[in-house]
């Protein structure tokens, strides 16, 4: 096509290409879903079939992108991990979170749909996200990155449980709920929900006190060697198209979980 | 909330403040649009009713992001250009672009749908865009940036309807048109799609020639001071809010438009 | 030359262009030099000799570089402001910042090896900088960057010459002079340096007060065009090259400086 | 002080805090060294007591700065690199750079005038040096990014060897020397110097077949802990002031050298 006199004009643009050789994790996180859960009525202080939805969405984006190969999700969040070598978009930040962020949306509002016939998305109120990238230099950060997740993901869940069980069970207000908690430690609300709400914190759901996880599962996973044919990156390409894409709700702050998973770091 | 040993992670993330006073410019282009096209079956050269749905998305986005003064749209892109003073987000690259692309997928999947009502969006073909952001120093480069777009949508329309004025109109193939058309000038095109196909361009959709513009109108537009009060500042918060926001189809490459709108390089 | 297989270890760079049609300042900070001042027996509040050897020293990076259109110094510090079309080292960031702070620092080695025979630099306290470069997006916000500077200067020199007025004149300690100060507007250090030290700060010279100001000047100043010829370009170049570079010590705060000098911000 | 109205210009400014745990080296890079090397008259190929004086250099900015880990330097170019967890200037790229090459600049200027007194460094023909950050996310890439930079040593001495022995020893011209070693191979080029030259390229001196290698050597090192106390860390902070900077030339691309100095990439 012919050019304009106009295109200088791009000489303007900026490019931030994440640096090679390090562990890409882009987060997700919902915009306003306070008010997004208030008008679409959640359960309180988990809503099992909305989190089922992210869930769902989450798991469409690893389909979708052969490249994650791990999530991570709590409440209105996802973390998608990146598999180190990964050169989606030339790690360009701008067009990995801008197509992040748009992927969660749509699919989110698919499986949104999908899920509540009789509770359609309203365009008075639309789920959307906002997305970031950080890139770690080596797994042992990743890591610690994850169990961060985890650890608030049980902090949080701890003192929701509480704080609407003194409301559902006690008849407090929510002022008085508030209050009740405030100051007090892990233990002291484990004690406040066994006593006063009859809840045993131990017997509540994992996927309320660990959070969701969702790893790309390989057979015959072998390390990548940095100077692969191209024939031979084409067959890994296509094993991680093919591999299991497996949710659970397991603690990941152990070493366990990351040891039978090697190439999630590797 | 209590703070764990793995909070340090955060020192990861990094953060780009767009430099203020200078006009950022969001632009958002629909990812893998060619093959959507032929997924829900669009009209060749163009779709009034996709195109439609794009203009209504974006005039949405204005609704919905009052510190938009302007956009522009064609194909599957859209720019959106936004006030010199403004503070969404702190002016943050990462929280801009991805809420932007996140919200027109989402708005495009509800006007989508709400327009064709026998061609639902199908999970299997996503509407999906990404987003970049860039600055301006001055308002020149801005109106130049803004005909570098308007020119290219003049460029390929009269492609377009010339390759599928041959097409449709001559049965030529595919590849006969495409050989036709090669090297030709802009006259030379015009001549072609007179000639062989009866159609004189001039006389083509204003929206197809010369792509959707977007504005916010104000009736009695002050400029702003940048002393202003916090009261005058809501005051003007308001009046953008309240605004007309006004599509049409219009010349932007000389001063006419500019002039008569002040506000939007302001 | 041969490639070698460790030649990829080049991606790992990052380049900073800074935006064009902006502003560069560039602004070189003396590392230390409250230390440096000391090992080298300065005259307090303010030497003489010192500043002349930085004025002399910004001059030579003037001569040394033509697209620095004007400088402002003051203590131990130097803003260089470069012609908004500058091109130099491509606008890169690293380059520009790493190649002024060497250079001011070896400048000032010569120049004070020549100033002060009898008191050469010693290896044990050299006199460095670092560098920082800021754009701005118009030419209203790099006046107010040198007011700002201008009016840092004036603040500074007020309190040090009322501070080293009542330990020379009066024999304070150093303590009691503090003590006096704190707390005191403008006026009040005017009034306690009269009548305290005999000091009329309106006499005292116009480098303390006002910093120094460096600008190339033009005879026959015309404003460029973006399209210029390239033999247009040379001939510019070649009249900044012959520009005289004029040092004033004026105030740079009020319109008159820089109306008569539209080239500065042009 | 007072705050001025012009205070907000700080606003503009930008820091690119580079990622931490990443190992940073800073590369240093004469400017116009050709030109200088004429200037001051330096023997070719290789100039020893030119060479000495950035040796000097260097050493010298080991000495000031204790994060400096390791250095290697060749022809006018040094690489530093600094200990992954050094703090200094919190990481900030563009104080880390300037420094540096205000640093490199003025230590040459001492160490040249202390080695050549009857050959002043000129104002009219200044050394300066320019300086980028990159940073390596594992210790791998440092490696090899030293790698890359011996072997480039060994490519162009070998070249230059031959290059300045058929001018010198075969009174070749220039043009004569630069066709006859066109498209010559490594091998190709032993033979020529061993044949037209008498010139046995294995027999010539370390320093110009390998560069130099400057190192901080520790007697009873070990491995730092992230969650050392403060007390522990200054112990560290002395241990490395005090620790010997030994020069070689040695060979850095086998594992040898790293093995026996696991501080280097710790």
């Amino acid at each position: 096509m012919a050019k304009s006199r106009f295109e200088y004009v791009k000489q303007f643009e900026r490019e931030n290409f994440l640096l090679p050789q390090t562990h890409i994790v882009i987060r997700v996180d919902g915009k306003g879903f306070h008010k997004f859960s208030e008008a679409y009525g959640f359960e309180k202080p988990n809503d099992a079939r909305a989190l089922a939805v992210m869930n769902r969405t989450a798991q469409t984006m690893m389909e979708q992108f052969p490249d994650i190969v791990m999530s991570y999700g709590d409440s209105d969040e996802y973390l998608f991990l990146l598999r180190k070598d990964c050169e989606l978009f030339e790690r360009r930040e701008m067009k990995l979170i801008s197509t992040f962020a748009s992927f969660m949306s749509v699919n989110y509002v698919m499986h949104w749909n999908a899920e509540f016939s009789d509770n359609q998305i309203r365009k008075e109120r639309l789920p959307t996200f906002d997305a970031r990238a950080v890139v770690y230099p080596n797994s042992g950060i990743v890591r610690d990155y994850f169990s961060w997740r985890q650890v608030d993901c049980h902090i949080n869940n701890l003192y929701n449980t509480a704080f609407w069980g003194l409301i559902q069970k006690c008849n407090m207000t929510r002022q008085d709920a508030e209050n009740k908690l405030k100051g007090t430690l892990s233990k002291d609300k484990n004690e406040i929900l066994f006593t006063k709400c009859g809840i045993n914190y131990n017997n509540e759901p994992e996927m309320y006190k660990k959070g969701t996880v969702i790893v790309r599962e390989y057979e015959n996973w072998k390390h990548e060697e940095r100077d692969m044919s191209s024939r031979q990156k084409q067959r890994n390409e296509k094993m991680r198209k093919n591999a299991a894409i497996v949710v659970s709700h397991v603690d990941i702050i152990n070493d366990d979980f990351w040891i039978k998973r090697p190439w999630v770091l590797a």
